[in-house]
């Protein structure tokens, strides 16, 4: 693909998922106020990153996706939101604005931010157990996701980044705790774009080697931009991180060695598309999230 | 079944269901603290009601019960733990006790009580996607589940109670709430039950129709033993709900018209097992179930 056909491709892409989401929540039976909770940080104008990623990896092997993987893909998001909603929380990390807007419980109040996360967390397997995909393909989904999501995966990478608060922590350690909060969502999204496009166990490899590097990169890049970010270009505070104690790449390594450990991932995601080129596919839909991770050289 | 043989039955089993939620969360590759925190709730001695009920039913119907179907049934309790979790919070019910015992965030703090109740929640699909059922049945199962525990189900029911404690509430509008809040996890049980024990469309109707009273009859005299219990007898503090301006059956209708609709759902339960009774099945371990409601006469 050319470099305005991803961009279009991108954006189409990202509609779908906007309007997918919309269907899906405005289909449920609830009550209005926690379904205006749901919606309003669902669709508060994410990236759409991990689901885009599914479908991304769907178009790339399978030169399409099909209206299953877009709502394989869209329930993604509706995990990603709920984490996001949770850790906004007072008694976590106690932010009042996310990408821009005023948080969920700022709006919605405490005790409903808690239930609007409960209720997407729990829905999104609701969502993903009732599509008419193989039965097999779809426990296989739903585990992989509750996986990466529950105690071994993103909630356990929570609990990392809070216990940390009270020491410093190695880099394995801090590797630990990254792995779960970002890294586990994102290599769930690679798994599953593979599974949707039935690839073969050398290219889930490759697929896999990708998301674990896009998750620590991705985590890298988070930890130098509230350094070297503001405000206005983030949608969110900034030096947040170092006023909290947190533990993060540029306080255990510095600045510059954050930088040098982010090109290392980034080498190592481009180093796992080259084994998908290599058998003559298409990684430029692929090698664009390469962009993402735009690293500045002012402090 | 005579007396005695349920009694040893229903230890048995609840002895099985604990130690099978035992063996599962000490098998989680999680924090200390975490695991810590989901395993002080899950343990803190509750009846098992729900998980019992699933395989009361495979008892009845298939004369014993499979270690899938107790593995099936304990995930039900991680479920219903994290409402526990979850409900006790500051921002929602603020208590202090639970069962006999400090809530959740009384011991591990508001941000990890967060944390142990999505990580139960997440985990709970996890543990259902991994067993070696048959993936349709799998599916079905992990649907009902999500639906029952979801927007649509607890979570709306909690929503529904959290909005009722600003203005009165009809009596269906409070039926609606009590659906959601301790309805649809019962129903859920009894639907499981009989999906794991293969019974008749006809059979499936008749728990139904149990599970719905059930449910309903379970929150009317919940709603009962706050206003004629004792702080001592229940393991929690009593007269909250009068306190809170909560919506309540006694309430509504007065503590005699509470208890005249507890009879009614009773009755409702037996009529049903009675369709079951007439095709021969023992249904002396669910009839059993109408126990529970000790219908105090003292105001």
């Amino acid at each position: 693909m050319k470099n305005n056909q991803i961009e279009e491709f991108k954006q189409a892409t990202i509609t779908k998922i906007d309007q997918c989401l919309d269907e899906y929540l405005a289909s449920l039976e609830s009550y209005t106020i926690l379904k205006d909770a749901m919606c309003y940080s669902v669709d508060a104008g994410g990236k759409r990153l991990r689901s885009f990623l599914i479908l991304a990896i769907c178009q790339t092997f399978k030169g399409k996706y099909s209206d299953l993987d877009l709502q394989v893909a869209s329930s993604l998001e509706l995990i990603h939101t709920y984490s996001l909603i949770h850790d906004d929380l007072p008694e976590m990390d106690n932010d009042d604005l996310r990408r821009g807007k005023p948080t969920n419980h700022k709006v919605y109040g405490q005790a409903m931010a808690v239930l609007a996360g409960d209720g997407l967390l729990t829905t999104a397997f609701e969502w993903l157990s009732r599509l008419e995909l193989d039965p097999v393909i779809q426990v296989k989904l739903i585990h992989a996701l509750s996986k990466a999501a529950g105690p071994e995966g993103m909630v356990n990478g929570q609990v990392g980044d809070i216990q940390g608060e009270q020491h410093q922590l190695t880099l394995a350690q801090l590797q630990r705790v990254h792995r779960g909060k970002t890294g586990a969502l994102i290599q769930y999204a690679c798994y599953a774009g593979g599974l949707l496009s039935n690839v073969s166990a050398e290219h889930q490899d490759a697929l896999k080697q990708f998301g674990t590097q896009f998750g620590l990169a991705f985590q890298i890049y988070d930890d130098i931009l509230d350094v070297v970010g503001t405000e206005a270009e983030l949608g969110k505070k900034v030096h947040k991180d170092q006023a909290e104690n947190k533990n993060t790449y540029p306080r255990l390594l510095g600045l510059e060695g954050a930088q040098k450990e982010l090109r290392h991932s980034v080498q190592l995601m481009r180093e796992s598309l080259a084994v998908l080129h290599q058998d003559g596919i298409d990684i430029s839909l692929l090698a664009d999230f390469l962009n993402y991770f735009k690293i500045k050289d002012k402090a």
